[in-house]
């Protein structure tokens, strides 16, 4: 009650530290707050931060940057968790400092203020030690000898003094404003991956079906094309009950392979593989000549199970069920999962349902799984996430998990908030200049930034977006220049995507045709064309220059032509820029004068001197204006990846 | 860790649930917040609300307004403190309902949703009683029945039932949003007053000082002129050392009657009275006086201390000192109140000086005193005020609390929030249409709509407004009718106000000469000139018409002359509406189109048809017109009030 300093607007948080905000390692938070007291008292405050490792508080004084206005910032090393909280006081000694300066600009006499600073120097003193002591006690000497009233007098306005005053603190019945304030520091994958994801059945070729061994031939194709993650559907024994056949289809031949979503069956569930596609231990060896080849596998939970899950007999408690025992299906109108139960997630043995997943999770991480998606998330209670993620981060801080919910933006902001690496975007629904800039703007300087960090995949099993439907190389390439550049994180489903050959399904807007979670395809992974080379240039352009590897770091520029979006990435030093300027229309060159982003570049001067280097022509321009000349053809490049040097 | 339902963005709220919001009695609560869960299931919500003296929570079911959005409110009917929180659930009987309802137009077989809709309409009835019991399980034993499947399909989709299942509930697992949310119910005191301020040593006649006999007798002018509380200054015996001379200077002469915020001297302290102003029964029957005439006495609590006080030799450890154990004064250059010391509420007996204030603030409480006024309350320490007020209005809802701080808007939105039922605002220095329109916008509709209840004075002892200096009876009441209908609660320092005999110091911008604080002036207290008339006729306006008894249901409407402002009162049922405009310029007539506020009048019909009376002159208009002509001379009046009925 005696805390005298008033702590408000304590930023970032996140629902009064329910939840924790994210980095990624070498990364700094910067924490502002309004702070106050009552009467004319100076104000002093310093941030205090710790990981979770640590028990002792390391602190920066925090920076009065406007009235009542403070900020300070600090820098996450280590992967895990950190706190930071506040602390604030009215401090005798600053106080002291500013009103005897005020009195001697009045001429007042100074006396009184000599000997009470005198005694407040003694005070900060004691609790300093070395030099520091040493200056304190020399200057409270001066303060409190009558017959140093002129030296007295001469010391408090010089440069140190004042200095001290702020360096130095009585901190007197200090306000703590500690409200579990956490960040989350992972490793760099969080914010720098670059995902392609196959059907482990279809990697085969001369009509046989693929497995875990012909996965692995195609991971040269992987690296080639400049893909860091490799994205695998749930790999799990299918279920029989009810197996979808071709198109979604029920009722299945006995040669449909059914959907790996379904999972479990005889040979068992979320702890075991299927065997059509090998053993454990050929799993094993794909995920190691991955690892080798700079390739981190990641897998999809698929939290859901066949009826034939063994969890089903084992502990029929976990899953809904009807009021007779009978099983619930899945079967929200008009969709009907048939092939599908639920698990409860409520249920009187929540504890040990829970765990038993936590369990799936670690099972596969021992097996050398970094990187795990969950695919409609959303519709898992949230507290299982927030639980389940913290649970696992405790022990595996550089494990990543991708959320796959594309639903409301506050399902998939909360999603993030439980704690998700990653979230998928709909960044896939957006098309226009003004879409993109407002999507993406919103994103990266938005609330959500703090904790939400967005993974631009440019098709996924469940949507084949329409402007692709028969859409030329160049619209692919457009999509895929606009995913890499804007997003650090970017992904695609594949091969169907740079070998263009996917079919809109006749009842539906965006769904495919055909689709590989209900059918095995067969795909010509030989081939080469003219957008796997564009997709390799912008993947190796993306790994040559670390501006490309975080998303936050994104300013859009103006242009003059709505077809051309423009948008700079810098460097936290600054030093290093990519500028990018994109071509939206496959159809046709685009030409138009782009602005300068002398904010974003930090251009200070008048006069414009910019050296810029195309990455992938290789050409070099000279631009001494704050608009310029910019043209791009789609049938040749529909991208300028510029490399900023600044001139001088 | 079971409950799914995510309850965000509950508003008001202020600080996480530290402060309370404000209402007066028979006032409502409009709580709203964002409710969502995972999957598709269906969320019921409710409020919760109590009063401090119930056990039991009441409940109101929340509205769905918007996706993921809910809304309720609830009444306040007695003073004291409410609290409130929400709770939500996933609500498994409207979630069957909404799934069997599309299930059916789908044309699907419906057998097994009936068997589960039985179940959960059995589960609900066990929850309730009498006719309730009956009908759930009337309806239970339907859809049960195999042979009813014809019977039951009709049944789900009948009105009566969808709104039976939005009105029973099967609360599973519910989640609850309880973060201390309070708010406090005064008395209608606080929303409505309209003060004058006096000095008792000035009440005096025939060259006399005033005292408490004195000011009894200018009851009967105060309610003349439609005042309801009389605001004195501190009436504490005044301290001696240091005492303040004529115009705030130093070394007093031995008539000079000190100030009397510097309380305390041999004859006592806060708990007594100047003997120069009579004894504790003169007071106590000023007081019962004032009562029956319908007008509270208001007491400046000066919380501040003479070096003569008592408490400084019985508690030498409350006050601020120097390390040689000497007072410290009050001197934050450039100010010296030489004649001040200040209590230090950090001492090591805070909870002793603490203690010892409230008794004063009960002292005269026990006297008949309800309501007080802090002056420079941001120069003691908000815990302190937070503390104190609570304290008093556990036991006395009805006292009121008037903070006198003109700072920063921090601060005084801050002391508003530690628990003052009213608030000293910037009003005093708005002047202009635009400044006046935007301040009290945001007083009446931001945020601190929910804490901060204002008080609009047009003078006080310490502020002279520069544009009153010389100023015709023309601005005098301008101001005054300007303050007393925008505002519910409003005031004047008198009778200086009234009589315009204030004079402007002339080192100062806004301070007056011969300040009533520092010596003892006579008045001319039988004057009546045109401002007095003026006063009394809008007060009494003020009294007849509940729209301007509280401040929070104003609306501004246009004009197309910048020295017109408009504003629009409705009382909450919206029959009776007062539609206020003012010329803002005291020299001439001016004249200009003013527009129907459509919306804050409720008016829905294409043709306007009002009937307005002017409340001041009895004449009466009848407008048809979006726009409508209005001219107003200040020598005349310069106010227009209109009572606005609604035509047919």
């Amino acid at each position: 009650m005696r805390n005298r300093c008033i702590i408000r607007n304590v930023k970032p948080q996140l629902e009064g530290g329910r939840y924790y905000i994210k980095r990624v390692a070498g990364e700094s938070v910067t924490v502002s707050a309004t702070i106050f007291s009552d009467s004319e008292d100076s104000v002093k405050a310093v941030l205090a931060y710790r990981h979770h490792t640590e028990k002792k508080w390391s602190e920066v004084p925090m920076q009065l940057i406007a009235t009542d206005s403070f900020e300070a910032e600090f820098t996450v090393e280590k992967t895990g968790f950190y706190s930071y909280k506040l602390i604030a006081w009215c401090d005798e000694l600053l106080t002291w400092h500013r009103i005897i300066v005020r009195k001697k600009e009045l001429g007042q006499n100074l006396h009184d203020d000599f000997f009470l600073g005198s005694h407040l120097l003694k005070t900060a003193a004691k609790a300093n030690t070395g030099n520091h002591k040493q200056l304190l006690t020399a200057w409270s000497k001066v303060l409190g000898d009558k017959d140093k009233y002129e030296e007295a007098a001469a010391l408090i306005s010089t440069q140190d003094f004042a200095a001290a005053m702020v360096r130095y603190s009585i901190r007197k019945h200090p306000t703590e404003y500690d409200n579990n304030l956490r960040v989350r520091v992972s490793s760099a994958k969080e914010q720098y991956s670059t995902w392609y994801m196959l059907f482990p059945r279809s990697t085969g070729e001369n009509g046989k079906p693929g497995n875990f061994k012909t996965t692995e031939k195609r991971l040269p194709r992987l690296v080639e094309l400049g893909f860091d993650t490799l994205l695998l559907p749930p790999i799990f024994p299918i279920g029989k009950t009810n197996r979808k056949g071709p198109n979604n289809t029920i009722g299945a031949g006995a040669a449909d392979p059914g959907s790996p979503w379904a999972v479990g069956n005889e040979h068992g569930g979320h702890k075991n593989v299927n065997p059509e596609l090998g053993t454990l231990k050929d799993f094993e060896k794909l995920v190691k000549s991955a690892d080798k080849a700079g390739v981190d596998v990641a897998l999809d939970l698929g939290l859901r199970c066949s009826p034939d899950h063994p969890y089903v007999k084992e502990h029929p408690e976990w899953f809904k069920r009807l009021p007779d025992g009978r099983l619930e299906l899945d079967e929200v109108p008009p969709l009907q999962y048939s092939d599908i139960v639920n698990f409860d997630f409520e249920c009187e043995d929540w504890k040990g349902l829970w765990e038993e997943l936590k369990s799936v999770v670690e099972f596969w991480i021992d097996k050398g799984v970094k990187t795990f998606y969950a695919s409609t998330p959303h519709y898992k209670p949230f507290n299982f996430w927030h639980w389940l993620i913290e649970e696992i981060h405790k022990e595996h801080p550089d494990v990543v998990f991708l959320s796959g919910a594309l639903d409301r933006n506050l399902i998939i902001e909360e999603l993030a908030m439980t704690g998700f690496n990653q979230s998928l975007t709909y960044f896939i629904w957006k098309t226009t200049k003004k879409e993109i800039e407002e999507y993406v703007s919103e994103l990266v300087h938005g609330q959500s930034s703090q904790f939400m960090v967005p993974n631009f995949f440019v098709n996924t099993p469940d949507i084949f977006p329409s402007y692709l439907d028969n859409a030329s190389e160049n619209m692919y390439m457009i999509r895929y220049a606009l995913a890499a550049t804007l997003a650090s994180n970017c992904g695609m489903y594949g091969p169907i995507y740079e070998l263009m050959t996917g079919q809109r399904h006749p009842d539906s807007r965006e769904r495919y045709f055909h689709s590989e979670k209900y059918e095995i395809v067969q795909h010509d992974w030989d081939a080469r064309n003219r957008l796997t080379d564009f997709i390799s240039r912008i993947n190796k352009t993306r790994q040559e220059n670390p501006a490309l590897q975080t998303s936050f770091n994104l300013h859009f520029s103006q242009t003059d032509n709505d077809k051309l979006i423009s948008f700079v990435k810098t460097t936290h030093s600054g030093q290093h820029a990519i500028w990018c300027v994109i071509n939206l229309d496959p159809h046709q060159k685009q030409g138009g004068y782009v602005e300068v982003p002398r904010k974003a570049l930090g251009l200070k001067n008048r006069w414009i001197n910019l050296q810029v280097t195309e990455l992938l022509t290789g050409e070099v321009y000279h631009w001494f204006n704050d608009w310029n000349y910019v043209e791009l053809n789609p049938s040749k490049l529909p991208i300028h990846i510029f490399k900023v040097e600044m001139g001088g």
